[in-house]
């Protein structure tokens, strides 16, 4: 396979934060990019080529669009997957349909991870409030008897998501999910959450960040923090669960595998089928960016070294943290990340800073 | 002074590949860019908001331009004069006219930085054929009779010079610069060549990267080192004459200063009002790029730390070197940055290539 050459254009599908990242790595390999999609005007765009304003779903849009691009790839694994079916018989769309359709539904994705032999927490189909009650009775006892039900698609973020305990009103439960296909989770109460990062590139091969550690405050990831203090063993198979999944999907790109940790155990509580908000760090922490190595792996480009420049931290600007930003400018080594937002809201991303400590800073 | 806020719009004159790389680096700090200048397409539009592509002298696209933007900068200081003023009663320029008028011309320049006290080699301007010989009197036997006649305008990567000795014609070298004022300067038979790129803010802060060694090829530069191998006294030295020529230029920005090494002497060579080729090893090889810390400058922002992140060497791609490309690639620590210029053109820049060791490595 060849290469695309420098010159190519790289179609993104979403032009939020991640497409404008993907976007800055895309132009020093010699790529332009073009950004497709509904938001007015798209963060994306302020650094990218060539910008369509347009529905995922308008086909004239998405015809024209797939004209001008050598490739395709997205920012935002929620894209109807019609948008992705019909592209891709026009032009080569990475990470591909099975990806996505795997990783949209909390179902296949928990089916599929155990087929592959990665673990999940114990979980059920819920399509109704009878199959809820026997999800229940089948899970929670398993699970100390705290479950969370949660809509199969469309999820992010905490959103589309109850806890239940024993004393929750299940027809309550079910009701605030309003009738969507849903699935019951064991609660597992994880000793830390960690995700790994690897990238598959054209040519079969792989690679991987070292795992990650991530901390949440109201269910939106607060900071990330590399190396994640795992023992060897722990890293090791936390690798290889991350690395069997980007196998078994066929996977090109970037692949962000979320897991809980329990002891020696991974759990897998998703995958996004993109760059991941938990290895924004890699911009400075690592020899290769997570946006740079996306944009090898689907270009057919060699992968470059995920290797670590230091021990990172990245913490997360949500909202009015941004108002934090004199602050952040003032400390000499913060690297700060903005995504040209125009309009601050309680709990969007609005940028973030990473810190590295290189090795002889390390105590 | 108040900075400028995220949201704001920073015009850059000039569209290549440093309105690229800084268009990339004003991005995470909130920044949006607006690309003016005559080449079209102009490289630096592939990642920036905004281009408008006219001549420099054309008032209307200027004065369209100052009142689209917040600040004015500059990656190309042989912006006419003119255009600089007349944006300069608009918006704010940084750098501004007297940095832009001090060193567009070769014998202001030296005439400037001798009055600081940092030396040059011996010169003297030269308008007519009479002027030359007279300066070849004068200048001849202080530097072993060998000298290079220089226009005083526009020059770079060579052009516009011609190297004499003993032996030459005076009147063809003088006629080979079709009558333009130019200056002689005395051949310093240097140790090395050195540049250090100094940042001043808004508020007069003054930082500098340790001294870069540069090695040219026909005129161009091929590589920068850095650590440059100085000792300490040196080091010491020439950032200090850096440092004196941006005080006393009242300069904002990023300035380069690019010396000659004679034992413990440095000599001013010349000077370039904004980024520069030398100083690109510092997206990977310093905590803050010279491309973020020009745009922090300029927008009032706090200065960021200018410490290695290791030793580094950057490698040019000139021309067809660009035919490396597939071997870089392969190379897993080697950073490719791509100008995303279409046509490849003997002596034409299309690339970089810089190569970080960190502490660990470096033996």
């Amino acid at each position: 396979m060849t290469p695309l050459p420098p010159g190519g254009c790289i179609g993104i599908l979403g032009g939020g934060q991640l497409g404008r990242m993907l976007s800055m790595a895309a132009a020093p390999l010699g790529y332009r990019c073009h950004i497709f999609g509904p938001e007015d005007p798209p963060p994306a765009g302020q650094v990218a080529d060539r910008v369509t304003i347009a529905d995922y779903l308008d086909r004239d849009a998405l015809r024209s669009f797939a004209e001008s691009v050598d490739i395709v790839t997205l920012e935002f694994e929620n894209v109807p997957a019609g948008a992705l079916e019909f592209l891709s018989h026009l032009v080569p769309v990475h990470p591909g349909v099975k990806a996505l359709a795997t990783t949209q539904d909390r179902l296949v994705e928990k089916d599929f991870a155990n087929n592959v032999g990665a673990p999940t927490a114990p979980y059920a189909a819920v399509d109704s409030l009878d199959d809820l009650r026997a999800a229940i009775a089948k899970i929670g006892p398993e699970t100390g008897s705290r479950a969370v039900l949660k809509t199969r698609r469309m999820g992010y973020d905490g959103k589309g998501q109850v806890m239940l305990d024993q004393e929750s009103d299940l027809a309550q439960a079910w009701n605030a999910l309003a009738g969507a296909p849903s699935i019951l989770e064991g609660y597992i109460p994880f000793d830390g959450e960690v995700s790994v990062i690897v990238a598959r590139g054209l040519d079969g091969s792989v690679s991987a960040y070292p795992p990650i550690a991530n901390r949440h405050k109201n269910h939106i990831l607060d900071t990330s923090t590399v190396p994640a203090g795992l023992n060897a063993i722990q890293a090791n198979r936390a690798i290889a669960t991350a690395t069997d999944l980007a196998i078994a999907l066929d996977y090109v790109g970037v692949l962000a595998v979320e897991l809980f940790v329990t002891g020696d155990t991974f759990l897998v509580n998703e995958m996004a089928p993109r760059v991941h908000n938990s290895g924004h760090w890699s911009i400075e922490g690592a020899v290769t960016s997570q946006f740079e190595q996306h944009i090898r792996a689907i270009c057919g480009l060699p992968l470059g070294s995920m290797a670590l420049r230091g021990q990172v931290e990245m913490r997360n600007l949500i909202g009015d943290d941004v108002d934090q930003v004199p602050e952040i400018l003032a400390e000499p080594g913060a690297h700060l990340h903005l995504y040209g937002k125009a309009e601050v809201r309680a709990g969007r991303k609005m940028g973030h800073v990473t810190y590295v400590k290189d090795g002889s800073d390390i105590t």
